[in-house]
């Protein structure tokens, strides 16, 4: 779609368009009553290139916060005609607003994300998320129909009716929440379907966080080819970065942003290939642009170059949240690494608890693992071996030797809600 | 808006302007595998004034079912980024499709449509209207953005949450379903909130049939002006024909549509003010026109000139469907004309019933009426006179005498669901 203008540049003249796009959006951002005084201290004739990013501030989500509900926005209100907004009913909510211009730009991102990804003017989407409030919904209809798919606006809930549409339009592309999807395949078995005689060749599962083992469920329960995405409101919604039909990583589309991984302690430049906290800048954001935003999500660059050709650069699927980080023995500890090397093991139940303790003068980490039944066997020596292979296998992930605790299937006490996966008992 | 080209056109040149468009649509129409055929006779040169409309077949909702999915459309499935369906999962539905152009046309009247009433730019509007395949919400979603004002996508349901939104963003324009507005201004109540401490001004309530009562009664607990609105997706959606400011009848947008009025048995145009079956000609559609469209709505022209200087016609607020109608004597008669004239009357309570019945060789029409407990007393003069003034009044509305039956508060058997008003006990 805009593959030869802009997706398979040279890196060298996207950094030249970055760097000039940042100049353009900081002379913008200072007409909002918040960038006006936090970059008050900065001269765009000091940036002399892209990298020159990092010596601008940081903004926080609390900034988002402390400035809502108007304070970020560069134009006069009448400008505006979107806002969409957190959904909370305590508390501050942020709220991001739009103007044409900036839905136009975010429609145009969405287009091409759903082209990288082999969706095509032919293609019938069926969409279905719910709309509203929530940026992924009318996030990814207008750039369905931007694209000049045949959109059907499906909405979420009522498995007959979606799979009757599906049917009747021939419907190619899905719009799926990925936790939905498995749930939707078994449905569509049961009405008496085979997912082979489906129409549908792809799904858009970006939605909601997900591992890689839950897309490759997908896929195979449905028949389908299923692409990661991502996206928040703050950067407009979906259409942030995209997977293209390689499936190895999401290339964030860097002319419309500058995308940094730091370490949420130091606020430093994590090295090539390591996790750390994505930072965001918006580079076409007319009414409501954000510089060096903190996401607090946790991904890392993929290294390399990737063989569809485009040189936009490419982050790993989102590892979890930089709140959740844990710190021991001065190491940065997030808990999806314990949790990604833990599933990957096939004698590993579906149950673990990270528990963080003091003895003596030093800090450890425990981890307690339930272990499949055929696995938990009375051989004394087998189950000391497995204990040992988990532990080195979460030390190479996380460099440092957890003591890990074997038990049985159903052992650990589940809580109501979300699981409680970490406990920190640790002195203070 | 439009008001000064298009809107306040003398009604010559509206019609000139019909007839030409009129004529377009018919050679765009007999692209559709349909229309080919179903035009086969007509010859656009005789059509000589758009009074001419009537020497065209009608098309009906058995013909969309019949054509169902894809036999009423102009061009290539391709052509089309939008597609609405009604609801069912039993049965054909039927799908209307929509190329960006049409979209486009859609979001300009929609767009005038929310002007005619008094929105403006610098309106905030919170669209508390689900979204998905019922035009309701992207319909209002694009014209108010289309209009420029600032779109909230609250979507339905979760009243603490709109009532912030609301006040939060100082929101001006609502659209919200009538039912739900009066639920929704106890809410605010409850809330602690005086309604007329809310921002609101101006509450588009069309997306449900309402009395002129209920409208009285929104506008009043809600303290807000309350503009009723007519559409269907077989016309795109809201944005067929709205009220001005004047509240006395909703503007059919006759630029982009031809609109008539008949006798659903006979197919003649009724005399002019008089109720029948409103049928609608599309003028402006492009990948799915329709030529006299039985809508099964029925409607009567509001006679005169509107005092806004709108030179396009007006219909009265939806009477009921064209199914309901029953024949008594020649003549047609409505239960939504029954209830409008009890409902007018003070003496008379919540519920009602109609009945038909054959005496000898004659049909009569009986109806039950449950009279307020403060006006049923033991005065059988009083409750006679009673009789008889219901009785007249009936007659004037439906030119037939009934015999009417007085009855206690909550003596008439409620259904469970929708409330059957009509027994037809006639011999056949």
């Amino acid at each position: 779609m805009y593959y030869d203008t802009v997706e398979a540049m040279n890196r060298a003249a996207l950094e030249e368009l970055q760097l000039e796009r940042l100049k353009l959006t900081i002379e913008k951002a200072r007409k909002s009553p918040f960038y006006k005084e936090h970059l008050a201290g900065v001269n765009t004739d000091d940036l002399k290139s892209v990298a020159d990013v990092t010596s601008l501030p940081f903004t926080t989500k609390d900034d988002l916060r402390s400035q809502y509900p108007y304070g970020m926005l560069t134009r006069p209100l009448d400008d505006f005609v979107r806002l969409h907004a957190s959904s909370g009913t305590t508390g501050t909510p942020t709220a991001i607003f739009y103007t044409q211009e900036d839905l136009d730009t975010w429609a145009d991102l969405m287009a091409r994300s759903m082209y990288c990804c082999g969706c095509r003017r032919s293609d019938v989407l069926q969409n279905m998320s719910g709309y509203g409030l929530f940026t992924g919904g009318l996030g990814i209809h207008n750039g369905s129909e931007r694209l000049g798919m045949l959109t059907v606006p499906a909405g979420a809930g009522n498995t007959k009716r979606q799979i009757k549409l599906i049917r009747d339009f021939s419907v190619t592309v899905l719009h799926i929440i990925p936790s939905f999807a498995l749930y939707f395949a078994q449905k569509v078995n049961e009405a008496g379907f085979d997912v082979k005689d489906m129409p549908w060749r792809i799904a858009l599962i970006g939605a909601e966080p997900h591992t890689e083992e839950t897309r490759r469920k997908v896929e195979e329960m449905m028949h389908i080819k299923a692409y990661n995405s991502y996206g928040l409101s703050e950067m407009n919604g979906p259409g942030v970065a995209f997977e293209c039909i390689e499936q190895k990583g999401m290339h964030v589309w860097e002319d419309a942003y500058i995308a940094e991984i730091i370490n949420p302690d130091t606020g430093e430049h994590v090295a090539e290939g390591e996790i750390g906290e994505l930072v965001m800048t918006t580079l076409l954001r007319d009414g409501m642009p954000l510089i060096r935003y903190r996401t607090r999500d946790l991904t890392r660059f993929v290294p390399g170059d990737c063989a569809c050709g485009r040189t936009h650069r490419r982050i790993d699927r989102i590892a979890g949240r930089a709140d959740d980080m844990m710190i021991l023995k001065g190491v940065n500890i997030y808990p999806m690494q314990i949790e990604q090397c833990l599933m990957s093991m096939p004698e590993v139940g579906q149950n673990y608890l990270i528990e963080l303790i003091t003895e003596g003068v030093t800090d450890q980490l425990k981890v307690k693992v339930e272990i499949k039944d055929e696995f938990f066997v009375e051989d004394m020596r087998a189950l000391q071996g497995l204990q040992k292979k988990i532990a080195k296998n979460l030390c190479s992930e996380i460099l440092i030797t957890p003591r890990v605790e074997l038990c049985q299937h159903d052992s650990i006490p589940k809580s109501e809600g979300k699981a409680v996966r970490v406990i920190d008992n640790r002195k203070k």
